[in-house]
């Protein structure tokens, strides 16, 4: 995410229009510049300034532009113009702005400035959301703004549409990544803006809310880049409207709960626990609806407390939670690797209850899956009290309605419930909703989200949501987990491919991040590319197309990509079986450069597609891991560690057996073998471990070892994160 | 906080008024019934009904109305009429709206119904917070909403207001309380709703934002409780607007880079670490701005990396933080007993650098204290940069700065930074901001909150804030240090008092949560009450007179407390020194309950005011300690243990001598001995520790343990907390 490596000329308030030009025509002459961006006021962006720039030079196609269409902006600071609520949905790429910061233009090299996306970002002024929400047809009523740029979204919206017929329904994967990503959600979001800013059809992207600990940590924000991107940045990037928040709240109640339940059962009679639990009040002794809940599931079918036996109250009373079994972790949304492995209960008032345990980043928590696959705020809620936090000293999974915590738990996330609305820099709706980890998890935003989205664009609109990792495991979760919890079947895959990853599928030297670039990426290359078209390339389009949806490659461009090695990925991509491949610039261009891609994807829904899913829900587990490691992966076969069998023969026997398979494997490979690049074959699958959110409604097998807590570097990005003061804008985010 | 101990009269659609008065008329005739509480949509309250009730059962005044003034509603669904928008700043606590929940009418010994509070809170439909905002004379740019019902109100209005003359400025205190709590919060509720509601005087209230720990835990919420209360209360009492998850978040982030720091710094040389801290871009190095503030305060005015020598390089990249000496604590806004004492960093990956630590509850943080006392953005921003994480092996001190993190801090920090609005039931604003510990910390609401209330009133309006625990903690350390910070001279003081807790302070049996109240509390006994009295009572109004402001006690009353036993403190509290005392019903009255005090402020404010500090910030710290322990706690002299020496030793030596002093004592004496009641003398305050919290800008002595992360009982509260997925109606908060 360095930013765009073109030209681009700022203006300052004493730059006359001669001087404008007279800059511009030394950029034509120069054999050093490639590009040239003119991020102009559009009050001193005139047919003169326009016209002086060479075509080929003109990155932006400001010299296409019919000049008297531009919007006009108020320009009394002589800076930004707030002209995003005017030209919101319409063709707007051509006018790129920026704000200009009292930076002297180094004449280095090649004039080349960098924009950083937060720049890009702070430049457009975002339409108010209560506008945004009128365009796309919410009533007043459907909305809870949070701050002027973004809202939560009712779920009663649901209902009101319920007639309305869905729109096209469009998943975006990639291929098998370099280490440094490959621009998933950029594409995505370029996409919408194609559809809804140029081709004029609605359109929504449903992203997946980030983590904090990236953001301050390592990899900096993920609202997009360049210009696609959400907007505003950096309320995308911290608190948004408060949903993770909400889940290290509720996950760490759980938490809370556990331990200081272990303590209670430890040091007190069944009697007193009883007394404790079913209080008398004014003389009344009556049990919760929670605490009847859990007398139904031990089979005590008694409503009266006092009609309990000892016995029975023993049962009730204890969870007896085996202290080694409790896989309950707590969460903070914080890169800290200290809290990996802790030891809790040390105060002496803990009366030497002392466990092992950990914290995880709070993505990683059940509740992010729950709050990803709930349909509504009822279901949401029956899995919140299904959630298993450990295992009896009998060997019963221990609930949190066991623990008494599940209304709570809704009652904390009923805000988050709800899709969190903002818009793209062209003006066009994005939900922003959950955001599960891709291995433990599923990786994909909610179905709350999708559903919505789908009702709002209508029958022709275009809903584009993202899968993480590559498609060998964002995308085989998204058909056979998250289609399965939402009913929902989709119209076609767009696959981001680059032709930097396929160089290193083909046989390219190692990517790292922080490193450069071997030569083989930044030079022409033709045979790593077309390698790594017949290897990876190929076998996630044979992926995508064992669920029978079609496929449109997406090659994210970089400005070091040549002609004949675009040319070269299209060409392959199609002879692989893809509806269509063609190259994006949304990067350095937003919309108006992924307009192709938008025509292919409206091309290729309305082909034929024979959705189904990999397996039978009902097959063994054992059935189902072995399949998604052959036909996805291509692993000759697996093999289960003792740990991982007495697992399965655990969750068969207590009824866990039919849910569906979320693999937590690396996404660096199509193997268990990170260096294994292109489409690894004659390889096992080891399954170390098999573990279940049974809340979320998934088991999941672990290939390898996963971190569920990043850590800091020696210098996180937070060194360069500062705020203004006085104007209150945000530097560093990037 | 059981509800009110009245009859409540419920509305089926179903009922007549033949019915409802025939209801009533049998109430009038019952010995049993002490007071009765019509809870009718007005459309029913006719002059009928209304005349139907004996005036001396009449707990609302209803009969005194003149019914013809009742606004009605709407009431089709023959449920809760959504008047609150058209009665607001109304008198209208005579009308109390009730919604029928299919309850069936238990005829019990006194026929005698609970109301929750979040029943009551529920039956008002709140005005939308932009009407409120308009109300108060906010303009739409000064306003961010969070949903319908509470909003952020924008810093730049502090300009727009600046030469508008301050209001009056009110601090709500209370005497010694028992462990139950003798009701401030709901004094100050019920003081604007008098003022604004029924005075017609344009008021404010300030109020803490509730931890979500006791929420869950034992406590409850804090919005107030019975009809003086901030609605919604469970808006109130849960994320409100992500604050106290913002600062969850900016204190982990510090924790976290303290670890990762000190991992770093002991796995790396010092070239291997400033060529990462700062790296090479491009070929060029550069310091961060953060990075020269260090090199300054390390007395290295350079300004170009590679001038540094060697050995400045190692300081520079050095922290040398002690393991033994970091005083920073992680934090959850959880009841996580079990993470008060843990030891961290046992994965491998961290390599052997385990050390014992903790968390506390998030309203115990530092940042906390600095959000309370921080009077704008960029002083918010230094006070976080000068935060004290540790101690580095020379002993020097390491801030926040010195890690890097400040920027991001105040990045995070930033909505934060903006108070809440809300109301009252009676449609009255209040503020919610900031929550500090009272003990650890200065216990009281926000500088901002209180500054942007007191332009918004105006010359006569009322601004009432509150102090947390007894005027001897809480008001001492409103005056010392928050009107140290700010700048604003407190015009009267509310001293809150209860019946309950002066029999307790005259000699009473113990008090404690959970157990029956022994009967003197329940019977008349005039003799504790004059003892408490001239004793608790009597020294908490002289600790205010110490500080030269004026002091009306207000009486909370309960309905065990007689007219005798009334009269007696109002008698003897104005002997003792306060300009007024009077007895207050808001709790079942709402405002109309508390006329009577908002009268007598009013008239307190215009009494002569000499507003003085107890002491002079440049004393050393042992004499401010001394001072406060003499004069306001009535010790003979203080004790400092050889710890506690040595720590004033170290602060005077590190230049943090001038700070003002934060008492971290129990509340529930004005000694360090709970048990001692009433106004204890002849005893040495003993000082067992030391401590600082430099952002926030105040040394804190302990006396005695403090604990700083409660714990949950056996069954919390979060047993009844419920939501109903259908209706989003939440049951069991109170």
């Amino acid at each position: 995410m360095v930013g765009l490596n073109i030209t681009h000329i700022y203006l300052t308030k004493e730059c006359s229009e001669d001087e404008i030009v007279e800059e511009v025509l030394k950029l034509n002459e120069d054999p050093g510049v490639h590009g040239v961006c003119l991020q102009l006021p559009s009050s001193v962006l005139t047919s003169r300034v326009a016209n002086a720039l060479k075509p080929e030079k003109d990155v932006d196609g400001i010299t296409d532009l019919n000049m008297g269409r531009l919007v006009r902006g108020d320009f009394s600071k002589g800076f930004v113009p707030p002209v995003a609520s005017a030209v919101a949905n319409s063709a707007r790429s051509g006018l790129s702005l920026h704000r200009f910061k009292n930076k002297k233009k180094k004449k280095k090299d090649l004039c080349v400035f960098y924009v950083s996306d937060i720049e890009i970002s702070r430049a457009q002024t975002p339409k108010p959301v209560t506008q945004l929400a009128e365009e796309i047809g919410l009533l007043p009523g459907e909305l809870e703004a949070y701050g002027r740029n973004k809202a939560k979204v009712r779920l009663s919206l649901l209902d009101r549409l319920h007639t309305q017929p869905d729109g096209n329904y469009v998943l975006v994967a990639g291929i098998t990544p370099t280490p440094l990503g490959e621009g998933k959600s950029t594409v995505t979001i370029g996409l919408v803006q194609a559809f809804s800013a140029h081709l004029k059809l609605n359109s929504f992207a449903c992203l997946r809310q980030p983590s904090q600990g990236p953001t301050f940590g390592v990899k900096g924000g993920a609202a997009g880049g360049g210009y696609a991107q959400v907007i505003p940045m950096e309320e995308f990037n911290l608190h948004l409207t408060g949903d993770i928040h909400a889940i290290t709240a509720a996950n760490n109640l759980v938490a809370a709960a556990v331990d200081a339940r272990m303590l209670h059962e430890a040091t007190q009679s069944d009697k007193a626990l009883f007394n404790r639990l079913v209080p008398s009040v004014n003389g009344v002794r009556k049990f919760s609806p929670i605490q009847i809940s859990r007398l139904q599931r031990l089979g005590i079918n008694k409503t009266e407390p006092t009609s309990l036996s000892p016995q029975e109250v023993s049962r009730f009373v204890r969870l007896d939670l085996d202290p080694s079994k409790i896989t309950w972790q707590r969460v903070v949304d914080t890169n800290d690797r200290f809290l990996r492995k802790i030891t809790v209960g040390q105060a002496s008032t803990e009366k030497g209850q002392i466990r092992e345990t950990g914290f995880d980043i709070a993505v990683a928590s059940e509740i992010m899956a729950i709050l990803a696959l709930a349909d509504s705020l009822e279901d949401m809620k029956n899995r919140l009290a299904r959630m298993v936090v450990g295992t009896s000293r009998r060997g019963q999974p221990v609930t949190a309605e066991d623990l008494g915590v599940s209304g709570a738990l809704a009652v904390l996330m009923k805000d988050a419930i709800k899709p969190t609305l903002m818009q793209t820099l062209e003006g066009t709706p994005v939900f922003v909703h959950a955001g599960p980890f891709a291995n433990i998890a599923h990786g994909n935003s909610s179905v709350l989200a999708d559903k919505l989205a789908l009702k709002l664009v209508g029958r022709d609109g275009f809903v584009v949501t993202e899968a993480g990792f590559g498609a060998d495991i964002g995308m085989e979760k998204f058909f056979n987990i998250k289609c399965r919890a939402s009913g929902l079947r989709p119209n076609v895959v767009v696959l981001v491919a680059t032709v930097r990853a396929l160089k290193m599928h083909g046989g390219g030297p190692n990517v790292s991040a922080g490193a450069p670039l071997p030569k083989e990426y930044i030079e022409e290359n033709l045979s790593l590319v077309a390698d790594g078209c017949r290897s990876n390339l190929r076998k996630q389009i044979q992926i995508a197309q064992l669920f029978g949806v079609p496929v449109v490659v997406a090659l994210n461009v970089f400005k070091t990509d040549t002609l004949a090695e675009i040319d070269l990925v299209c060409q392959i991509a199609k002879e692989c079986g893809a509806s269509d491949a063609v190259p994006c610039h949304h990067w350095s261009q937003g919309g108006r450069g992924s307009v192709e891609l938008a025509k292919a994807v409206k091309e290729a829904v309305s082909r034929p597609n024979n959705f189904q899913f990999l397996y039978n829900i009902e097959m063994p587990i054992v059935e189902k891991i072995r399949t998604i490691a052959q036909k996805v992966y291509g692993a000759d076969d697996i093999e289960l560690s003792p740990e991982a069998k007495a697992k399965v023969d655990y969750y068969n026997q207590q009824g866990f057996g039919s849910l569906p398979i979320c693999m937590a494997k690396t996404h660096l490979s199509l193997s268990h073998m990170p260096d294994k690049k292109g489409a690894p074959t004659g390889f096992i699958l080891p399954i170390r471990d098999v573990r279940a959110s049974i809340g979320a409604g998934f088991i999941y097998p672990l290939v390898g070892t996963m971190s569920t807590m990043p850590g800091l570097p020696t210098r996180p990005c937070f060194y360069d994160i500062d705020l203004d003061p006085v104007t209150e804008e945000i530097t560093g985010l990037f």
